[in-house]
């Protein structure tokens, strides 16, 4: 048989909308020369119809019934002659348990002739399904005319990798599914973009498509919801667990002929070298050879231009502001959304004070001209001077602090939040996650925005991934786009006289080190420690990380790159004991 | 046999301090005169040990280990001769599931006797259980020689209110204990505190009491974390359901005599009086005349001064500030503030624009004069007139708009944070649930602040409870806290010349009836008109509320006081299309 994945891009709540599109994806399959011509079944991503994660609106009654109603229309408008499988919220018709089911059927001949619910339900990180929903209770076969089908509906594919080493699910979806005598295991999935998760994936379906000795289908989303980037390279691997094809991460077909064990997919390369396989042939070429080295920072780059895309997009925004402050953070903010938006639709704005540098303007200045960006200048002191002349009386006799340091901070935010409401601009904010993390960072000031696009992004791979925009940009002919004064001087919030970054934070190698042990795998001190780091030092920055929860609570939302990023995804109180420093 | 219930107040992550506070409340429930020194069990609240909601620190295996260790302390360090029940966090040593219990164990003669694990994992609302824990698979009963005692922690005892109408839990632990011949039911709690929520449990209590025909002890947690004040009001009802003590809303003890059928508690009064009884005979007295008038806005009034300086305290702050804008909703802050922490520990600050009339200065002043509060004058009209000089060029040919209006209150903001950091004052943020709700706020204006004391509460609400803090005041023979002028003007955010809240808004009568259809019982906008309000504007009023939700994502922690509360219990998607006022 013949079998088209299909990855697309959802909007939560936009049932008419989303049912438009599945409808013309199926049609546009159909219509292609080729193999997707001849599709015997269609599969979209999970939760297609009402797009991924609906959150809390599932609350609400008249979600549930808006994806129902959109499931009838597609009952409707969908070509007859082949069979098409799509995710929707369906109400849990059992005598108990929670209200909602994530469900998956597949339509053909305008009726629903196959459903399976989603078993594993993950409830961690940024996700809360067990919130929502009730666990299906049965694995079934989808018996196509041409062949049986199982369906893993994502996390139900991940038995095997569970979200944490001392959690165990007491059930496994696939491995009763593959007892079912399959020929075909498919996963409708919206998996969110985790640098090297595609690994992951293609390890757990090589793994069950050699267990079950049966091809493994994966037909991811695409696109961005939030802090969420949906990268899809849907892909197939073949009963001996060799990936087929790939789709790339945009809206797009992958073709899977079961006959012949051939796929089609639309991704130039296979992103994937196991280290017990030969990397497979690659078309080359000069950007080819250049992304091949350096496949991690390439996947954040390409991670972050759809997640701007994304929340710009789905929030109505064409337009684009930021702050840009001659510093590494606000300069690769600013190529990015350039990338994402076009250059004429990012407004740079410069706001020195008088502990600028000369050089942050010129830095500034010529990353906008190489870019083709326009470069606003706003100089504070201004309105910084009637501050502090209102604030003399009352602060009199006490020194410059932090509350002065603050206080340029948060003019530029009043600035920028001023330009960002008068010309429809949404406003980037461009701190990172080494500072979020510390609090290195001034709420209401440089916190400033809608969205935080590196604010996964620790200050080393900032800089890691500063050298290889520049490097990509120079194997592709164009001009570097960032000035290397910019990558090269001493980080600086130039909130006071000569200060530096490291007057009051560790060197960068050494707080990400440190960093990475405590958020990513939740070690101790004991464990950082033992890894190497300075107990002490270890110490203070826990404690400085614990302090600033209060400021990440009021922070934007990042664009999610990591396995544990600031946001929805890693929830902590404000009011505790810092225990951390002290066990 | 003697039980003592000891409503405790936790600091999350403080297992030291926890654990010599459970060694104290005990010693001191021995040292008293009276029943409790013959006490066989002293029962703390649900995860007594290490605070409640511990949230993501439960991934930290330190927070863990540190949980255990306290365990382990309080073995050595708890009296002989009675049995102490207390809630911590135990690893689950079961081969699958999650990788926690929620647990209560019963210390005796320094050894665990007795061990119960939470069943029911409260996931839904600010609860996330089911992100942790793996639930109890057994209920057993604990024999005390004096008797036969049935643990339901919390959730345990609340499956015959499941948190929504279409949600049944498949397992009633209750039902299971009652079958397990008990003397009694004990129920450790840590309940947060939600407006009318001790007659449910109440309700709960009395029913599961006569089911079983035994006594049920219900034992909450005082004091607040972050968004939750845990109200305590721990209470016996007899074997009949009725209620024979309460605890007040602080660290205390209630003493249970199951031969004599007798309690003592702390509270005055029988806070309840169902309908199918006579109220309890209570001690008269003019504040009591008053209060018991007015219960609900007293139990509000009770949980926002518990509220707020459960967070200052736990956050290390004595003092706070505020802004003073002449309304309803800053006086109200003010005088929660005054009575949580003492007027001489929080500063007020007006700060008059261009158009500010002259009679929300006078209000201020009268208002700082009652309550014996600092008043600072900070006129923003320095600052105001500099960022518009520097913006003249770029914004030339433009019309003031929302750009002036919000940077207005964008420099409230930064003079209130440079206040907060210059004197080490917490801000508190003055906005009500309708702004919040339809967005009628400036981020990083009045939204500033580190907690919003009366987030929860509709701005209807926000009179009811002015006119109620007046007139406890005046039965007090205090003077009347808040000036009538305050209560009587028009509301007005002040930010052009002559705005009216009503110009932007319904009245809020209106808004705050379609809101709370909305918020709380997610009512769609054919149940919304069905209930009586205008289709039409109910429309308009969900497309706002729907696009504040950015500006809520970036806001300061409430004091939960609603079913349904902005923050932590309430999560949207922010890029979504707006179906409510569609379908």
């Amino acid at each position: 048989m013949i079998v088209c994945l299909a990855q697309m891009d959802s909007v939560i709540g936009d049932f008419t909308g989303n049912a438009a599109r599945i409808v013309s994806m199926t049609k546009a399959a159909l219509d292609q020369d080729g193999a997707s011509a001849k599709s015997d079944l269609i599969v979209f991503p999970e939760l297609s119809l009402c797009g991924y994660p609906p959150m809390d609106l599932l609350d609400q009654e008249a979600f549930v019934e808006g994806s129902l109603k959109a499931l009838r229309l597609l009952q409707k408008e969908l070509p007859p002659g082949l069979a098409v499988a799509v995710g929707y919220v369906d109400k849990n018709r059992d005598a108990s348990g929670r209200a909602l089911v994530n469900a998956m059927s597949v339509i053909s001949g305008g009726k629903i002739v196959f459903t399976q619910e989603k078993t594993l339900l993950p409830t961690y990180d940024v996700f809360d399904e067990a919130r929502y929903f009730e666990p299906a209770k049965t694995r079934k076969a989808y018996v196509h005319p041409k062949g049986r089908i199982g369906f893993a509906i994502c996390e139900d594919f991940w038995w095997e990798s569970p979200p944490n080493p001392s959690f165990k699910y007491p059930v496994d979806p696939v491995k009763e599914l593959l007892d079912l005598n399959l020929d075909l295991l498919v996963v409708p999935s919206a998996s969110p973009f985790v640098k090297g998760k595609l690994e992951t994936r293609l390890r757990l379906a090589r793994s069950r498509a050699r267990e079950g000795g049966i091809p493994v289908l994966y037909c991811n989303a695409v696109g961005s919801n939030d802090s969420l980037v949906f990268d899809g390279r849907s892909f197939v691997v073949n009963p001996k667990g060799k990936p087929l094809a790939f789709c790339d991460w945009d809206e797009s077909f992958l073709v899977f002929d079961s006959e012949t064990m051939k796929a089609e997919g639309c991704a130039e390369t296979i992103p994937y070298s196991p280290a017990d396989e030969k990397p497979a042939a690659r078309e080359s070429g000069v950007t080819r050879a250049v992304v091949d080295k350096n496949p991690p920072m390439e996947e954040l780059h390409r991670a972050l231009v759809v997640g701007i895309q994304g929340y710009m997009g789905k929030s109505g925004f064409t337009k684009a502001c930021l702050g840009l402050s001659g510093g590494i953070d606000s300069a690769i903010v600013a190529v990015l959304a350039a990338e994402a938006l076009g250059p004429e639709n990012v407004q740079c704005i410069a706001m020195p004070s008088r502990f600028s540098s000369e050089g942050s303007i010129d830095d500034s200045v010529e990353l906008c001209r190489r870019l083709g960006m326009r470069l606003e200048r706003l100089p504070i002191e201004t309105p910084f001077k009637a501050y502090l002349d209102l604030l003399a009386t009352p602060f009199a006799g006490r020194p410059f602090d932090l509350a002065e340091e603050n206080l340029q901070a948060r003019i530029r935010g009043a600035l920028l939040m001023a330009w960002s409401n008068k010309f429809n601009a949404l406003l980037l904010t461009t701190g990172n996650k080494s500072e979020l993390a510390a609090g290195y960072c001034t709420l209401y000031g440089d916190m400033c925005g809608a969205l935080a696009p590196i604010g996964d992004l620790y200050k080393t791979e900032v800089y890691d991934l500063a050298r290889h925009l520049n490097a990509l940009a120079k194997a592709e002919g164009r001009p570097e786009p960032i000035p290397l004064p910019i990558i090269e001087k001493a980080p600086s919030a130039e909130l006071r006289q000569d200060q530096k970054d490291q007057d009051s934070l560790p060197p960068y190698e050494v707080l990400d080190g440190m960093l990475r042990l405590y958020i990513e795998d939740n070690a101790s001190l004991d464990a950082i420690a033992a890894a190497g780091f300075d107990r002490e030092l270890t110490s203070k920055v826990l404690a400085m990380v614990a302090r600033a929860e209060h400021k990440r609570r009021q922070a934007a939302p990042v664009i999610k790159l990591s396995r544990r990023a600031f946001g929805i995804g890693r929830r902590l109180p404000l009011t505790r004991q810092i225990h951390e420093t002290r066990v």
